[in-house]
């Protein structure tokens, strides 16, 4: 059904829900159900309907990449960074994995009256830090203010920009059977870095979160001339959430191995104690990378050679089908569908 | 003093504020000093120095437009508008402010649990309603959702990309002693018309905001091949705000006739019960214009010729000096200063 159709055929909101619900924003089910039932129909757009984490849009004779990410985490300081380098380097990653060189960020405060302006100064600083960190500029910006109990401290937005080379065409509908999907890192760092300052965990080993710029290995990927099918960087709902967005957007099948799926044992300690699949933590570092199979091992070495991307693996495969189901073979040898949550696993994690 | 300057001499929040206050939020002294003094320092770059409405930047062989701001209004509708209107008329005119042909925007929303998605639909569907009345396109966006209380509901962030035309060089510093000053039409509506729903008012004769898009007005101008040295839509803080930062930035000094100055009845009925002066009250479809004094007539005409330009009239001029400062014939002819607001008059407003 396409997405005119549906704007024809459903609209009433989707789903069971009449009200916004925590679980609309935790990029699982709900999430889709949201975008799907109320802002595809209504902006639908062809760039929209490419389902990317940019746009690619003609300016002159340039293909620009476009894209925009509002920051809401809590708490806003967490080991290994703040909500400033997570709105930097989040939507950076969104240009680099429409396979764009980032060039100049927007930034939109949303501020609650009361906030110290100590930790705006430093989330300021962070941002300008983490800009400079990945070559990207802050050119633009807008403040507003809240009362009090309107909001929660700080939001922030970012918005993108970024130049997409002539000869690259990246996204879910280059994904094809037979495509070797590569993972860039370990995954769950993120999510499990957040909470275990937000539950008060004492967590033994301290888990930093993968807070980083996917730009470089992109970049370090596209000099080798491979052809990259799709880029994707496993954010809310984490890899199992992103890997669901990407065999539904491309109608394929996606198998991939328990085994081969790196966890750390600080990530998979602090799951087991507080009952998470680590696949569905949050990264905001990592990324899966869809390449022809007979290029699966250059590809490789290209991350690995890359900050960032030293622990690269294999971790499954694009199939014909069924399409949009992501199945995962365990340690076990079983086969178990990697769904969509429907759920809210972890809110405010980005 | 440098924008670096700044940096290196006041590290510490400027002024006697140590948390954000309502009035951070205001357009006025305040949200100045919190930009020049957090925001400017941390980012600094070439665009923002400008202080400009939108960057200009270089990209491949375009020049590149680039703006963002996030909406906060209360209530979200509005005789004449909405939230989602507001935004998309906001950016495109931030867009518009630097001679640029708006294309493309993004949207950011982050919803507070409970939001009827119903109204998320509608707001949805007046966004779309006001990109197509504009000719610009929603091509990408991004969700939050955050817990209950620690939201109002809903606010957007729209950020825009357009094109500079090649010969076109608008901004602050080409601000010229002489210039004269054009306005594009009646001041106030957008702020009665908030005010009105939110104090419960029932005023008489219905105030509507005047939210529009002046892309339109703005190509207009610029089809005459008029050189035009700068653009100010009049939000936030009113007419006079937006004269004030001009004066500031451009370092000119700025005289206004206020017998020249259109304000409607109802505009001026409304603020003289409420003790507000209108040269203070949000616009949302109103700019400055600064052009020679010898293109003014043409440049009016050209004005007038658009869609919502009809009422365009010249309403002072720059001078040498003092600058910084905006001064105000009066109807009386006594002279008074238009001084940028410390506090906050109208919160939310946009």
């Amino acid at each position: 059904m396409s997405t005119i159709d549906f704007a024809l055929t459903c609209p009433a909101p989707a789903g069971r829900h009449t009200t916004v619900q925590l679980a609309h924003g935790g990029g699982g089910r709900l999430t889709r159900e949201l975008v799907e039932s109320v802002f595809v129909p209504a902006f639908d757009s062809r760039a929209l309907r490419e389902r990317h984490d940019s746009a690619v849009l003609p300016l002159g004779e340039a293909w620009l990449a476009f894209t925009t990410d509002s920051y809401v985490i809590h708490p806003r300081f967490f080991p290994g960074g703040d909500i400033g380098k997570l709105a930097v380097f989040g939507t950076v990653n969104d240009l680099a994995m429409a396979g764009a060189r980032p060039l100049y960020l927007s930034a939109g405060f949303i501020l609650e009256e009361g906030l110290p302006l100590g930790e705006l100064q430093r989330i300021a600083a962070s941002m300008r830090a983490a800009a400079d960190a990945c070559g990207v500029e802050l050119v633009t910006g807008d403040t507003k203010v809240v009362d009090r109990g309107k909001g929660d401290g700080l939001f922030v937005n970012t918005a993108g920009v970024g130049v997409v080379p002539r000869n690259v065409a990246i996204g879910p509908r280059h994904i094809r059977p037979g495509d070797a999907i590569l993972l860039s890192g370990d995954v769950g760092r993120h999510g499990i870095a957040v909470l275990s300052v937000r539950k008060g965990l004492e967590l033994e080993s301290g888990v930093e979160s993968d807070c980083a710029p996917l730009a470089a290995q992109v970049a370090g990927l596209l000099e080798t001339g491979i052809d990259v099918h799709c880029l994707r960087d496993a954010t809310r709902g984490g890899l199992a959430t992103a890997l669901n967005e990407l065999a539904l957007d491309a109608a394929v099948g996606i198998e991939v191995e328990e085994r081969a799926i790196p966890v750390c044992d600080e990530v998979r300690g602090a799951c087991e104690l507080l009952g998470l699949d680590p696949l569905y933590v949050a990264c905001e570092g990592r990324m899966v990378v869809f390449v022809p199979a007979a290029e699966a091992c250059r590809a490789l070495d290209a991350l690995r050679a890359c900050h960032g991307g030293e622990a690269a693996v294999q971790i499954g495969e694009a199939r014909t089908g069924p399409a949009g189901m992501v199945t995962l073979k365990t340690t076990l040898g079983a086969h178990r569908l990697l769904d969509l949550l429907s759920g809210e696993q972890l809110p405010r994690i980005c």
